[in-house]
């Protein structure tokens, strides 16, 4: 199957990088945090990383998940061991661009925006940034090998409970 | 034509919904709202609500619109009988998901943000959501039979005046 | 080429505007300012105006680039010249909605809002609009004769130092 993902037509590929990310997003925001590893290879690397610490190649990272075990981590750690207020983030992305194939890993990069809805107070703007990913086909479908999120400020967010 | 929309691929039928929410968002964003009625069929459901209330099955919504009919009154409400100051909303969407079609129905969902923008003041997050939509395909068209958006607050805005 | 973008289905056109606007915002957030003359032709005009001044024809705009030269002086203004602190701006856009060919040209609007991060604060929204485009095809690729950034505000940003 993997040499279907590779004959697409460069819009057909957008079309199927537009659904995956819908999906993606749709899972997080409806906080189906249990399929959330299910995006990703077992031998990925999930990070969220400041822009500044990206660009100039420092390892500090806000998250960083080395495998698929990694993440399903933290989703027990979302369900049990962390301790938070209620809150809910709606995800928009925009502008995906399609790098280009490197032998079976397709590279691509998407914008991102997360709001945050804390009870009784105003939404407002969580995170913004940019996701640089590399995907692979397994099974059929576009599954995730690496996702950096880089994040558009030198302040942690100090509410990062869910993935992004 | 039904048929028409029902044999497009995945692909197709997601560009169509692109378009659609594209025109849908061009007519509320340029204030034509008297073409907004358009977009749904005459026996369709138009809801605003948060979400809070939508997850938990409780009834109260922020607007509740049970026909084109009624669609048509708020149109008339915000041109003539409702009191309020000048303000400019923009409205992104992003993370288009097709759920299928069952029978001639086609559901969808949407994420949505809505940026208000008052005289003299910056422009801030309004309201951000889902939109939960059914579409029907009319004259060679989709129009909404439902659109329910779904937002994340339990506070209602306070200046709900134009549709989302 | 010119022919071949005109033939391309409604649906076709909109991908390839959609990896357009992609592209032309990566080439922004990723600050590479000296690559972004070359999305517009020699004689091409850029402005960034607000709405109300847009919708009542004054012709008072915040950014006015008469020619693809200006656009090249603007990015020695930002490399050399213009004093500010440092900031990133994240993009989206949302809504593309195909006008209509008109000859040679293609007319195009498209919904934007940019975030704003400055060192040590949060992410705020910038400025959010709706860009009016006119494009045509040179070499094979779509080029802007004519982007106009209507902005929902009548604040102008005290700090529009990066193009939209």
């Amino acid at each position: 199957m993997t040499d279907d993902f590779r004959l697409l037509s460069p819009r057909d590929l957008r079309l199927e990088l537009d659904a995956l990310y819908a999906e993606y997003i749709g899972c997080l925001d409806e906080e189906r945090f249990e399929d959330w590893p299910d995006f990703f290879v077992e031998d990925c690397l999930y990070k969220i990383v400041p822009r500044e610490n990206y660009e100039r190649g420092l390892p500090l990272a806000t998250w960083l998940c080395e495998s698929r075990g990694y993440l399903k981590d933290r989703v027990v750690a979302i369900r049990k061991t962390s301790v938070y207020g209620p809150r809910l983030i709606r995800r928009m992305v925009s502008a995906i661009r399609i790098l280009g194939w490197q032998g079976d890993v397709l590279a691509a990069r998407v914008n991102y925006a997360a709001f945050e809805t804390l009870p009784d107070e105003l939404t407002r703007v969580f995170n913004v940034g940019q996701s640089h990913d590399k995907l692979v086909v397994v099974d059929g479908r576009l599954k995730f090998k690496e996702k950096i999120c880089v994040f558009d400020s030198m302040l942690v967010p100090n509410s990062l409970i869910y993935p992004l």
